[in-house]
């Protein structure tokens, strides 16, 4: 059982923090973290003592299943639902979520409080929600585990059987076909199958280049499951490689590998990157890790906390990130190896369990 | 071939109209629309007399295959990617989507302009882009027809075999798949596969609910082919119905197909969905059509005109949009009857050529 309660406590001790004495959620992924409804439209309104969902028609009677602990108030008038209902709240401030809530929507909100006669100030924040997120439960933890044993099994079944000649597309889709059966939602984002030259592109989408012998394949796929993703890269090798591509791939796996050794709770996520970013760079090949290490996994494929040059996050106990170096060398290709690790006891345990090269 | 130079154009003579000599691009669709560049993130500033588009190393160069008309700028520093490149091109007002850049994006907008030190306003607007994207060019015309085409396919070929046991999600499967092996590059929307009194529902996601013999299945499924979308809605029977689900089915076939007889060029939408509406209402239906006649379709499955109670919109020639009514009644089901149609010669004509029963 999700404990959307705690969450809520958890919120409110932050919004006591900052003096704000209520916040409006605008963001898909964070209305769903705190009251448990999937609609794709709403929001909650989160005071000291209350929690309401506002939601139109078609969710209502969604919402009133899922969102147990909620308020379920339906939008009638765009114009008046806010000014109609704060009136018997008693809050001085909301807070809103200003990297999601769009100018438009903020001057309606305004419009309203304006008509309302009350004296209420919108506060602006980053991340509160998101800083809440970044901390797995248990519970959260079992299903991101099921969801990474799907993407796990799908990954194995198609990779075994690919053959030179067959499309990238259609490799993508087998996986994806494969997620499916084994009981994912989806899959957590549009599958990359990169091979040859095209793997010199971090993000190429599987297209309908055919697979061939000796090239690097990046296989860059996730499952979503009960809402939650998984995120997994392997990179694929037709027949034997030649020495260079060897040597590439040495290189990004031990830079993975060394990460996954010395990563350790207390570092940023700068500390992280240059674990790997190091090897690659005495390696010589500084220009060609064009990307960050990882971030972190959960309702969102990509989430706090945020593993890269300049990142301040702190890493902790019970996240849950990627941890995914690699090399793209442009008209060669590229190679990346990724796990999803958790943080336990300080250090990183991988979840992951999908097979990698290993010469 | 899409004509990026004409879209732009027309963009350019509103812009000239509304008074603004420069727009910022933020929403991914309109970021296409004008562009060609189908990556996730990136914004377009087009002033008088130039073009740019700004992304991240991710996908600057798909950005130079695909957005030919425009400068491609990497965004190397957050902080200052507007303000380095405004400098260049003489304008005093930059318009932007106030319904899609968030409060935060705006915020940072705002510093960067105020560092540059140059005389700038910005200038909310809402809906530009999404009124020139209304009607449909004829090379839009033959992609919505290849999209409406291959739903058309997938819904023939998984409703002849449905049989009483099988699930929702399992129909709705069946269909995605379907989709993909007809070339479609997904599913348009999650199908809606909704039976017995879940059809109650007219957003009901398909569930593990088996379908059974005589209730109503209402299946609302579309497919994405080169991004564009197609929508569609048939309501099946397995088995012989009783006499009331047939009254209702006539009632909703009839209100669809006067719809479409009677719609005209120059109504609005609120007039297209009162000829729906008052047949349903005079057949003593008034509360069970809870939601709007239809929308427009393009690369956005619900996309202007908007066919409903107060919308003022106005039809016009090249236009595609679905007409859809419905009737949902608590603990029984619903009925829901929807083609996509494109104005030609001041009268809807039909797109989808799905089987619909009739008695």
């Amino acid at each position: 059982m999700i404990k959307f309660p705690d969450r809520i406590k958890k919120l409110r001790e932050l919004l006591d923090k900052k003096g704000y004495n209520s916040i409006l959620i605008s963001n898909n992924y964070n209305r769903r973290y705190l009251s448990g409804f999937t609609g794709s439209a709403g929001f909650l309104l989160i005071t000291n003592n209350r929690s309401l969902l506002f939601t139109d028609f078609r969710y209502t009677e969604q919402a009133a299943l899922q969102a147990t602990g909620f308020e379920i108030i339906r939008i009638q008038n765009p114009t008046n639902w806010i000014s109609e209902n704060i009136k018997t709240l008693d809050i001085n401030s909301i807070a809103f979520e200003s990297d999601d809530l769009t100018v438009n929507s903020l001057e309606k909100i305004k419009q309203q409080i304006k008509q309302s006669k009350l004296k209420i100030s919108l506060e602006p924040t980053v991340g509160l929600i998101s800083n809440i997120r970044e901390i797995k439960s248990h519970n959260e933890l079992t299903i991101l585990k099921k969801t990474i044993q799907i993407s796990d099994e799908a990954f194995e079944a198609v990779s075994e059987n690919i053959i030179p000649g067959n499309s990238e597309e259609n490799i993508a889709w087998e996986f994806e076909k494969k997620v499916r059966e084994l009981g994912g939602e989806a899959i957590s984002f549009d599958t990359i199958v990169a091979s040859g030259p095209n793997a010199a592109r971090p993000h190429h989408k599987a297209s309908e280049t055919l697979v061939k012998k000796g090239e690097t394949i990046v296989f860059d796929c996730g499952a979503r499951y009960k809402g939650y993703c998984s995120d997994l890269t392997r990179t694929i090798i037709l027949g034997k490689p030649d020495n260079f591509t060897r040597k590439i791939y040495e290189i990004v796996l031990a830079a993975q590998e060394t990460a996954i050794a010395l990563i350790e709770s207390g570092m940023t996520g700068n500390d992280c990157d240059a674990i790997s970013r190091s090897i690659i760079n005495k390696a010589g090949y500084e220009e060609s890790f064009g990307h960050s290490l990882g971030h972190g996994v959960g309702l969102e494929v990509h989430e706090l906390p945020f593993l890269g040059n300049k990142s301040q996050n702190i890493i902790e106990d019970e996240m849950v990130f990627t941890i995914e170096p690699g090399i793209y060398i442009e008209g060669w290709g590229g190679v990346r190896i990724e796990d999803i690790v958790v943080m336990k006891n300080g250090k990183p345990k991988i979840l992951s369990n999908a097979t990698k090269i290993r010469y």
